[in-house]
């Protein structure tokens, strides 16, 4: 069964534990993004030697292709991804909007044409759950609407009033599933807040879902093009508005900067595809920065990506092999930097929980930011923030 | 430094045991390529997982990038390939042959253009050994032309004169490079054989390299478009012709049932790009034939690609989710199809190197080739053969 235990703060960033049927994650945790049901490039070996702990999947992908049925048949996503531990599903909800062509939104839900092949689907609150029941992950989504982060506020207003109405409609299907069936009553719904960078509407929406009892809570609208400090101020008021005894995660972050911001203002989970998504374009992170393996200066060097790091690309390869693997374009070049990538964000991850452990969390942090800043090449600066 | 071991005798098959500076290989001996410096789609750790003892890269595609020199500065071929087993590098030529430009071929060597940037290129005897010792592979080859299947007798007899040539000067360069450097000193020359499909033009090319005393023998010039049965007419006189207490070695080959002839008529190494070819495009082998993993008949199958195949993908993914991979253009099917691929070859050749111990070779290969014929379905045809 899905549980969370809080086993140290400091200030209001935490270190916990959730355990899920498929074994344990420590939080604060990087949940990579597995979006078709494979996280781009490497095996589920490769993820837990990489010290991955959790995945997720996009249930917009896998509700078009394979489909839940024969998800079902295959397994459910555990068979899908070859992956024994704790997943995470989405509602859909995201892809619809970024995704889909020809969507039509309404208080019901939405119906909109895959991208695959234009069929029409409708996806409605119950259905998100029928779906991710079929799946069987062990963290699932409610279905919510998340306006782009330019959105006005009336448009916003009424997303938070969607998805709070969709919250309650997702925790009734999930509580009748859940007493339906085993498999339903192992599952964790988590619901998620919404309203933009305007603090009524994020203490509205977060009220409505907490009032549901949910076992986990998500903050969506971040990392849609509101940039870092919008995003701080959002997440300085999460404490005070979700529960402590609940896991908290913040939905599409992010940036190592902005995992670091969020995990000092309670944040427990995080999802992005940068260590994937930068990986296969051989950019890899490190503790000193950025670094395009494409580069030239790279040719001749026989240092691996980043001193001190223990993952297998590291270990095995140097620079020079990198930019070879990456210019005679060879996959095995964007799995190693994504071994890399996915290596950086856990040791992250460790780092922050041994601050927080130590009670150092505010210095180690700035530490952090400080050689992340210094060792940034010009070249290098972060793209446009993703989800 | 470089040793072969003859173990075990079943008729004219031998199983034996390489030694290298880099380890041991134990014959008959399956070797993947490795084209660019990479196993295409695999990490080393997952090649030795999937029983490679040997892997070969092509020296073609590596002097034109990232060039010998940067080879040598990044750890030479071992370094590149993250690999720390037994090497074995071509001499560039088959490659001028059938990809470069624009090449002019006479007496003292080949002049091209190389297909990456039209820059002209030289490549001689002498050139061929001083790039392969910049790579440092544990086995060498000589420098050698190789004739299509289908060409005239007259221009095999003059590439048999002019590969011949090229061996002995290969063999001189070899040996002042052994005498120079401690490395030079580890690596193993091995001369080729060419002579089509005319036994007069395999006996004169055979005599000459054999004149050399190099430490193993290749035969050229198959899998080229001669046909199953011409290979193995060709391999009937090598078993007389080549030392026993050396290593032989058939060039591209190649076919299950091309290795089982193969083996029976002496030969003890072989390369080919199929089981990595074939697995990047959804085609994975089994013992009861080939598969195609994009086909629609597996969308639900829960079932492996093979039952009693022990490696990752079999132990891990379904032919459903496979498939469901494919049809999502993740790398992660191509990975793990090339994995399963590696492993059908290492377990042929475990099989085979099973039965030459019990002296049962002949029965063991028949019954495998019947259960090839029999599983094989009618749109998995082999391709032409391909080197």
């Amino acid at each position: 069964m899905f549980g969370f235990e809080l086993l140290k703060t400091d200030g209001k960033a935490r270190v916990g534990r959730i355990a899920t049927p498929h074994g344990e994650a420590r939080t604060p945790l990087f949940i990579p993004v597995g979006t078709a049901g494979a996280v781009k490039g490497v095996t589920p070996d490769q993820l837990r030697a990489a010290g991955v702990e959790m995945v997720l999947a996009n249930t917009y992908h896998l509700m078009l292709r394979p489909g839940a049925e024969t998800a079902a048949k295959l397994g459910g996503i555990h068979g899908i991804m070859g992956w024994a531990g704790p997943v995470l599903t989405d509602s859909g909800g995201y892809q619809v909007f970024s995704l889909a062509h020809l969507r039509k939104i309404d208080d019901d839900g939405v119906t909109f044409r895959s991208h695959l092949d234009g069929a029409e689907v409708r996806l409605t609150a119950e259905r998100a759950i029928e779906i991710q029941r079929a799946f069987g992950a062990d963290v699932i989504m409610q279905l919510d609407e998340c306006p782009h982060g330019k959105a006005a506020k009336e448009h916003v207003a009424r997303a938070v009033r969607r998805s709070a109405e969709w919250a309650r409609r997702c925790a009734d299907a999930w509580a009748a599933a859940s007493r339906l069936s085993a498999a339903g009553g192992h599952q964790a719904l988590f619901g998620i807040q919404q309203g933009g960078v305007w603090p009524d509407l994020r203490r509205q929406s977060a009220e409505s879902i907490v009032a549901l009892d949910l076992p986990g809570y998500a903050v969506g609208g971040l990392s849609v093009g509101e940039g870092h400090d919008a995003m701080c101020a959002v997440l300085d008021d999460i404490d005070a508005l979700l529960p402590r005894e609940k896991p908290r995660y913040a939905m599409g972050v992010g940036e190592p900067r902005d995992l670091l911001a969020a995990v000092m203002r309670g944040i427990d989970m995080f999802d992005c595809v940068l260590p994937t998504r930068n990986g296969r374009n051989a950019q890899v992170f490190t503790f000193d920065g950025r670094c395009r393996l494409r580069n030239a200066r790279w040719a001749d060097d026989p240092e691996p990506i980043e001193d001190g790091c223990d993952c297998y690309a590291c270990r095995n390869f140097s620079r020079g092999t990198l930019r070879h693997l990456f210019m005679a374009g060879e996959m095995l070049a964007a799995t190693l930097a994504t071994i890399h990538n996915l290596r950086f964000f856990t040791r992250l991850m460790e780092a922050v929980r041994s601050a927080i452990e130590s009670g150092r969390l505010a210095a180690a942090a700035a530490e952090i930011i400080q050689r992340l800043d210094a060792g940034q090449d010009e070249e290098d600066q972060p793209p446009a923030q993703m989800r």
